[in-house]
């Protein structure tokens, strides 16, 4: 099969530090070249690939100092429109720039939607083009658009990786991911202290939260309990993770699905994470961890989970959360739309019709005398 | 001629209070309805207009709360290119999100830009979409990109009103738009107390801002010659513009044109303004105020602007900056526009042709078999 993979440009495929879209670009790429398939990806410069890559900037813009991406993004689907007849299958993961230009050929596109729907900003477009077909990363993310045109909800997958060694000394507890408000990692320095137990945070911090991390979070660093050690990238996070007790994933948004809960489980690592967004589709309670409400449960929880069987933790990754299984779930719906598709029948009745293309230039050809105001359409009320 | 303006969507058209671009668009609008034009306006549904008036949401976004404006903003353009065949030019003032739906219409599109251009975000899209008329509003403006597809140079206006009064007693220095460091009030305030002459703060602070008033302008507002009074209406500004002895614009950005220079050319009132950006375009130097590059000539210009004539001052702003003036160059463009438009020949060789429009139908629908691999196009290498 023909696919075009269309990645965000924040970051390079994968990513060289942060960025959970584009890592699992970059793993549902690799996966679908690897089962064979025809895959372009289209994506930053810098980006590493087994597909073809069509490169739609130099590099990743956020390491790039490009903050509005609109543009760029704007010049890769354009790029992705010329060479559309190329693919059987267009796969978009930038949520909804793509949305005017391929609607008329949404038969042939899907849409997987990275993040948060529960701010109203992004409804209209959702409602505008509902031919779009659309991807779910979790039954929980659909919550506010329940009425959306949802295709299939399918859940992020890793590589398998080798199998998690016995050896380690595990005497830390792990945060991973973003300094920001809605990850509390207050709460997290709150758990490590009471339950007196090494806490280790691996985190970048956005401009957006360089307030936050200045006056919330920095002044509880100094405590010798807390270490704070920056932005990891992928190559370190399988020992950051492996080692540690327990990933804490005490978020206070809803998380449409949290990678690192996952990303925890492939090392054998359990996670403790509160009962929000996708957190109930991911965990198996009592198996890879323990979803809990409050702090006080959360340090309970933390000696539980010196008792959970990490074999056990990681055989529930291999059986729910590789990307083999998140790829095979994709080839599926690819293989449905293009059933469906190649069943449309050609033949359009004009009130089904869509509206024609744009075409103004038609306007000014057909006309005789200055006919500046003939215009073959009538104008609707 | 039938006009479509196509207006952002962040403020209602006109602005219940601070928005340039929007009150520009408004000002345009009710000046083409006025000298005879069919004229349809894509806004906010909470504008006030004499055209017909095309809601795209129910009210500005800024004050509805909404912070991402792209989805707003795609369906409105969606309800553009639906309606374009009624329309023998469409103006667009939102940037750069309708370039790739409006391309192939290029002919008979327009885009006045209202932004600064020094920020290399939005270069890519000027370079893909090359086709795409752009308007400038300062040749300063044009800078950072002078190889773009410039169609015209038009600076912008205001609605003529009332010739001043007489009779103000002026005993005070205006600053009026945003707190915002490229802004300098910090500059005004010094201004003012060196001068020892009371200033007026007008303005207000974007939430992007809200630092930079909590640490540098508030703790100076505790002056006896210094009053800020928040963010003021249209209704307003005249009386505070009138009655000021001067504004201050000490700008310290490339500020592509600086609306509130003419505002206050209208009442008669001069400037003193910083050389940045549009500033030497727009400031006639000793008749309409002062440019000036330091705060000691600043506070000498302020002695200065009470010996300039206040009525030279409105008289320079009737013959460069009304309204009438503005909307006159615009509807030249249009028609020149449509001039060129009529005689595009309608043969395309090949070589030159558009990419076909993007339908991927076509390949599904003609093919045989399972046929899934066929396309009608090669692709590109």
């Amino acid at each position: 099969m023909r696919i075009a993979q269309v990645a965000p440009l924040a970051e390079s495929v994968p990513p060289k530090l942060y960025g959970g879209t584009e890592r699992i670009v970059s793993w549902l790429t690799e996966e679908l070249v690897e089962q064979g398939h025809d895959v372009t990806l289209f994506a930053s410069g810098d980006s590493q690939t087994s597909a073809e890559l069509v490169r739609a900037v130099p590099r990743g813009l956020r390491l790039g100092g490009v903050r509005d991406h609109t543009a760029s993004l704007l010049v890769m689907l354009e790029e992705v429109r010329r060479q559309a007849s190329s693919f059987d299958v267009i796969h978009f993961h930038v949520d909804l720039l793509q949305f005017p230009a391929f609607r008329h050929s949404s038969a042939h596109c899907l849409t997987t939607l990275h993040g948060r729907l529960d701010l109203p900003d992004f409804h209209p477009v959702y409602r505008a083009f509902p031919e779009m077909p659309l991807v779910s990363i979790s039954r929980n993310q659909r919550l506010p658009l329940p009425e959306a045109n949802w295709l299939a909800n399918i859940q992020h997958g890793l590589p398998q990786g080798p199998a998690p060694s016995d050896v380690h000394k595990r005497d830390y507890l792990a945060f991973l991911g973003r300094i920001a408000p809605e990850k509390r990692p207050d709460r997290a320095i709150e758990i490590a202290k009471r339950a007196g137990i090494p806490l280790k945070i691996a985190a970048k911090v956005d401009p957006a939260d360089q307030d936050y991390f200045d006056h919330v979070i920095r002044p509880q660093l100094d405590h010798p309990l807390i270490e704070f050690i920056g932005e990891i990238g992928d190559h370190e996070k399988r020992d950051f993770l492996g080692n540690a007790i327990a990933l804490l994933f005490p978020i206070d948004w809803p998380e449409p699905f949290g990678l690192v809960m996952i990303e925890a489980m492939r090392e054998g690592t359990p996670t403790i994470a509160w009962r929000r967004g996708s957190v109930p589709e991911v965990m198996d309670e009592g198996v890879t961890g323990f979803i809990v409400e409050s702090i006080e449960d959360a340090v309970v929880a933390v000696r539980m989970a010196l008792d959970l069987d990490r074999r056990q933790v990681r055989q529930r990754f291999e059986e729910r959360f590789t990307a083999t299984r998140m790829a095979s779930n994709y080839v599926a719906e690819y293989e449905g739309l293009l059933e469906r598709s190649a069943m449309i029948v050609p033949q359009w009745r004009e009130a089904d019709a869509p509206p024609p293309p744009l075409d103004l230039l038609v306007a000014a050809k057909n006309v005789s005398g200055d006919g500046l105001n003939v215009s073959p359409f009538h104008r609707p009320i």
